[in-house]
């Protein structure tokens, strides 16, 4: 049988550790190509590049068996050019990180890194995001290492739904091993924005986005509960967002 | 009582006719305060700007009592914006649009429109994207105008549960009234890309994004059924996107 075809990308860039540990993990599964974004691209959601030029190049960042590209795109054009152009056969697997900081509970929705596994489910390709809980550049992805395998193994095996990825966060690693893997939902938290003002050289005001997490969900079936409690999370993530369960409801509005 | 405060946001930037369009309107309905990026943001999804700063200048751009303020960011960074640095009270509502294309079936995560509507919901403000299905610079709107302001009547009188906003597409007007309003779920569709390769002058490879659009439910409880069917679709979104129904399958992998 041919090894699995796996497609690995991230958002933070493909010079970031948190993809060479990846990386890394997948050359023991299957054979590895990596699409990734030349720069940072935090924050930037599902955004795809309508009105400019992608770029994509084929480049060597370490040793190994992986074949690499670097693109000027966001992940989720990566993930598409991956797919259409890079790639001669549809691959087994996409992953997406490890993100450096987690993409648990409403994260998940400003995340690039999710983004791009929510692409490939779109594909119809089983499709993982994997984050870890530790923003610095120097974290600590090593102890996480084996339950990434198990969960890359088991969505091999059994596959996903069209439609559906999943959304694993890993907690920092504080000296103890992990307790293990959570199937959760995501935590119903927000964000609490602090704009921070400033005033610029030339005395234009200018802003930096900053704000205070806080979530409101006291469930322990939640995202946010098993990194507390030195859980791995797993959710499952759609594609549909419909409020299916407030679809009656309006139709009473009558309009 | 006093008049209510209506947040008004796109993404194709301030200028645009869709947001001249929903700003008449929502003058009628209340006091209107604009924040809306400087320059075309469709397809940035979810995409807030991290990296780096944020410029919000209050403009004036057409005679009319509303005040405008033109921003930088993305159309979720201009909601942000608004709510925390720019209004000195919580709106009442926020509208996002008149978008100039559709925002049916999938294109709701890749919508900048739709993101501002999503991350208003997330600020626990009633909110609703508007979509024309149709892309021209010329498009007319004219004919969607009750609708929209009585959707947004009826939303201000209403409310909507935290986290659940309104995506409103209106089809392209052919010269006979619309049908009326249908409440609908997400269609199950697809962008099957074609990228467009091509050569630079120094004889680098380029790209761009292109694609065909497959819709493949025959559902006709969808937005894409209203749209082909002269109806104008409303679906209610969220912005928890668990996939909850498969959270006890994936229970049992025992992983």
């Amino acid at each position: 049988m041919d090894k699995p075809l796996i497609l690995v990308c991230n958002d933070d860039g493909i010079t970031a550790p948190g993809i060479r540990h990846l990386i890394n993990v997948m050359n023991q599964l299957g054979e590895v190509v990596v699409v990734a974004p030349d720069s940072p691209q935090s924050g930037m959601g599902h955004a795809i590049t309508i009105d400019g030029i992608l770029r994509c190049d084929k480049i060597s960042v370490n040793e190994g068996p992986q074949t690499e590209y670097s693109c000027t795109g966001t992940p989720v054009d990566c993930v598409k050019l991956a797919v259409n152009v890079v790639l001669d056969r549809k691959p087994d697997l996409v992953v997406s990180g490890i993100n450096h900081g987690s993409n648990s509970s409403i994260n998940v929705i400003y995340s690039g890194t999710m983004s791009a596994a929510v692409e490939g489910s779109l594909e119809n390709i089983p499709s993982i995001g994997f984050s870890l809980d530790e923003y610095s550049w120097d974290a600590n992805f090593e102890p996480a290492t084996t339950f990434i395998e198990k969960i890359a193994r088991k969505v091999l095996e059994e596959g996903l739904p069209h439609g559906v990825c999943l959304n694993v966060n890993i907690p920092k690693y504080q000296g103890k091993p992990y307790e293990g893997l959570k199937i959760c939902r995501q935590a119903k938290a927000n964000w609490v924005e602090e704009f921070d003002s400033r005033t610029d050289p030339r005395s234009r005001n200018y802003y930096w986005l900053t704000g205070k997490f806080v979530n409101y969900d006291e469930g322990n079936d939640t995202d946010e509960w098993a990194l507390a409690n030195n859980y791995i999370s797993v959710v499952p993530v759609n594609s549909d967002i419909t409020a299916h369960a407030y679809r009656n409801e309006l139709k009473d509005w009558n309009i």
